[in-house]
């Protein structure tokens, strides 16, 4: 199987969006696909006269900024993906955390930030998507997930897409995971995009970490990855859309 | 089974979402739940700058209003209702019509008006409802379909839930198809809610409307009621949400 997560950058360009949907409709394999939320919420909130927060890169959502981020990322983006899917002759269905109880997540406790409806996945239900997968569907997970009491809760894609991949790996699959983002790959200089560094280990991220190459953004990312081999998935690549169609980008592997 | 619509005046107020989402998870039997939009469409398409648009209670949809009415069906709307279900114990699964491909629908010709982006259904998916309602969820469809080209439309939830029950009986269920509105049934008097018609055949309902007694939005109404009495269903109710619960209403019944 393939877990396949698009990011925020390849969703704001439609046509490195086209490319992405034609490449996951493409695949032979059964297979999921797991968006982020680009830019379109931000816009949606400054244009019903919110402000966006975001600290470090991660929303803070509070109560109206929830309903936006539910209205753009189940609603907007990923009926249109569905809908873009099938008209390619890929029978997606889309879902939210809450549907079929697919995502399950607490309210992240409050610490030195409140990122107000953060949701931490706690559970995704591999039944359901096997079950999905064996009636010829695709399934879509936007990154809205819930908490079974009636809270909808705003999540990470990323971790939305590891913990996919770790529950179907647990039902015995192989799962191929591709994070699918707007560079070529894990990069040791991110001013230059053919310095990809094609094999990390875990030993490598963290010499590569501490010494401050690989930095920002990419630390959770690459902390979701390695989630994602140690708890047995067959392959974990980060790439671009290119890279990952020519088998190139970062593969993570075990140490 | 039962499919259960509810209408945007039920979705509106809060407390009447709340009773009819008890009533809908506490149907013993399996149970489609069809939603309609309600007022906050409205309300977001004039936060975004936007104006709405309806005539003789049908909205416009140009390409802005589709995205708003998108976002709000099957993002805000749709995953509010699951997530509600989810924590009531009912296992609810919220579907677009592109979602499994489960309602198709064609773009309305422009006659007199153009609509807009206004779908006319012409398939719904009963085999794919049925294989959730085998798998223990219980469906939740969003007025919200598409044309299996990539494009989204706007689509009249009564009709949905019409088709839908349709549908279903057409693949050999016995079908309960409920009309859950802000009245307590069609009445004799739109201002004396004690007049409420117990049982309506199609000669009846022809001469009330004939006579005048029956107008407006309750015509379509009943031909939707009256097109799923032809097409097999076994039961067809019009009512609020006390009448359903209590087996009053107006039954539709054939002539």
């Amino acid at each position: 199987m393939v877990v396949l997560k698009i990011g925020g950058n390849v969703i704001n360009n439609p046509a490195t969006l086209h490319e992405a949907l034609d490449y996951f409709a493409g695949l032979i394999e059964p297979a999921v696909l797991v968006h982020g939320g680009g830019r379109r919420a931000s816009q949606v909130i400054t244009a019903m006269g919110h402000e966006p927060v975001l600290i470090d890169g991660r929303r803070v959502t509070d109560r109206a900024t929830l309903e936006i981020v539910t209205m753009v990322y189940a609603g907007l983006l990923n009926k249109d993906i569905v809908a873009q899917l099938q008209s390619r002759g890929c029978n997606a269905i889309g879902l939210s955390g809450a549907d079929g109880n697919a995502v399950q997540a607490t309210k992240r406790p409050v610490g030195k930030i409140d990122y107000g409806f953060a949701g931490d996945v706690t559970a995704v239900n591999a039944a359901l998507l096997d079950a999905l997968l064996r009636l010829g569907m695709q399934p879509v997970l936007c990154p809205i997930t819930h908490d079974h009491h009636g809270q909808l809760l705003n999540t990470n894609a990323d971790t939305i897409a590891t913990e996919t991949a770790v529950a179907l790996a647990g039902q015995g699959h192989g799962v191929r995971l591709q994070y699918c983002f707007e560079l070529p790959g894990v990069l040791k200089d991110i001013h230059d995009p053919s310095s990809i560094i094609p094999q990390l280990t875990p030993q490598h991220y963290a010499a590569l970490r501490e010494e401050g190459t690989i930095a920002g953004g990419m630390l959770p990312k690459l902390d979701n990855a390695f989630r994602a081999v140690d708890a047995g998935a067959t392959e974990v690549v980060i790439g671009g859309l290119a890279e990952l169609r020519q088998g190139g980008g970062t593969r993570c592997v075990p140490g």
